[in-house]
């Protein structure tokens, strides 16, 4: 079975100037793992046209699934639209749907420019309708155009994501309190037996109840079990202060 | 003067599959901005060699400086170093004063091949020491090679960073009340008359106090005190719930 690979760009200069924090391609990650697909690459990239063209472009010839992230509002630097069609090749059109939207949203008052900005697609883009939403998403190619805004995302995301599902990652995690330089051998031995194990080691600084925290995931979950009890088995006595998974 | 320009390249599967939250690259974006740097991308890579090659090269040649968080311990995923290798096709060697300092840090224990590990450098990198931190920060060419673990991360950065201090932004802020939609028409008017300006609109969500956050940047004081009182002659009365900066 091909597995699923996903890209993220990010596309914002309040991120890159530090007056944001991005917290929408941390949602997307843990999103994206949950339904097994593996994301392989974040990008955080300007306002700028070119560099969200060639970016998008490079996204969409590597990866399966593309998720944009911000520049679809109605201002000057929301250039997402403009700079995805550019990256595709394709003009920049109104879709007659979102016109129909915006005049509702509106409730009879005139749309100026800026309203009229956000009917723009990169011309053959679908429009992927959500019941529980008022604005749909816009899909091109494998490519879906979120909004900047955490919780539209957020809501965007959740009546997509079903199509995404594929399947899931299993995952064992080990506590230890012996640093990482003193568990290493035992973890490179677990991988010569196991070597299509992921296997994390994160050392935390200042909690007294861990020094290591070591992930051993697979799709595959005897073969993660399997390789757990492996694990457990060669770290010294006394060393794992828990377990989980 | 030439502008300096940054990349930030972050090196960690678990930040791809959600276990983690990155901070090093928000905590580098803010830092990098308060020294007059700008950040002109972000890039989130997973434990691999090629991809820690390819875009570490790309980052070197591309800015000025450029930062690696991750990778950098004792385990069999910590491969930062040599995908820097890599990607500047040189040698992964030993440096003395780091094996000595492993020494120091063990205090008479032999250290294992997993401690000789942090011990490794590319061939031809400078080791900048910090008087007040025990181990150095390693550099090479343009590349400053900093740990995943946030605390130690922030204190080589602050440790570094008055190299880098060029000269500041000054940044204005007005909070509006009005939709970005009804005002993105002003923000326009104004980037006509101060094309330079950088002009940042941010919609916030359900918050009592105000709709929208401009932002109005410049490394030209008189410049962007200019282009501000232009933007609020502009905008409609009432519309401006405070300014700051």
């Amino acid at each position: 079975m091909h597995e699923l690979g996903a890209g993220i760009v990010v596309i914002g200069n309040e991120i890159l100037s530090g007056k944001t924090v991005d917290s929408n391609s941390a949602f997307l990650a843990r999103e994206l793992r949950q339904l097994g697909v593996t994301l392989k690459r974040i990008a955080v990239i300007p306002d700028d046209l070119d560099d969200i063209a060639t970016t998008v472009r490079e996204f969409h010839q590597k990866f399966d699934l593309v998720f944009t992230s911000g520049g679809v509002g109605p201002t000057h630097d929301d250039i997402t639209i403009e700079g995805i069609s550019r990256g595709l090749g394709c003009r920049v059109v109104r879709h007659p749907l979102l016109e129909k939207k915006i005049h509702e949203y509106l409730n009879g008052k005139t749309p100026n420019s800026a309203h009229l900005k956000m009917a723009e697609i990169p011309e053959g883009a679908e429009l992927l309708i959500h019941d529980e939403l008022r604005f749909p998403t816009i899909k091109i190619e494998n490519i879906y155009i979120l909004p900047g805004i955490p919780e539209i995302l957020q809501q965007k995301f959740h009546a997509l994501k079903e199509r995404f599902a594929v399947d899931p990652y299993f995952l064992k995690i080990i506590y230890s309190n012996e640093v990482e330089s003193a568990i290493a051998s035992y973890l490179n031995e677990t991988l010569e037996v196991y070597p299509d194990l992921m296997l994390g080691s994160y050392p935390k600084i200042g909690n007294s109840e861990y020094r290591v925290k070591l992930t051993l995931e697979s799709k595959n979950k005897d073969y993660v079990e399997r390789a757990f009890a492996h694990l457990l088995q060669l770290l010294p006595t006394g060393c794992v202060v828990k377990t989980e998974g």
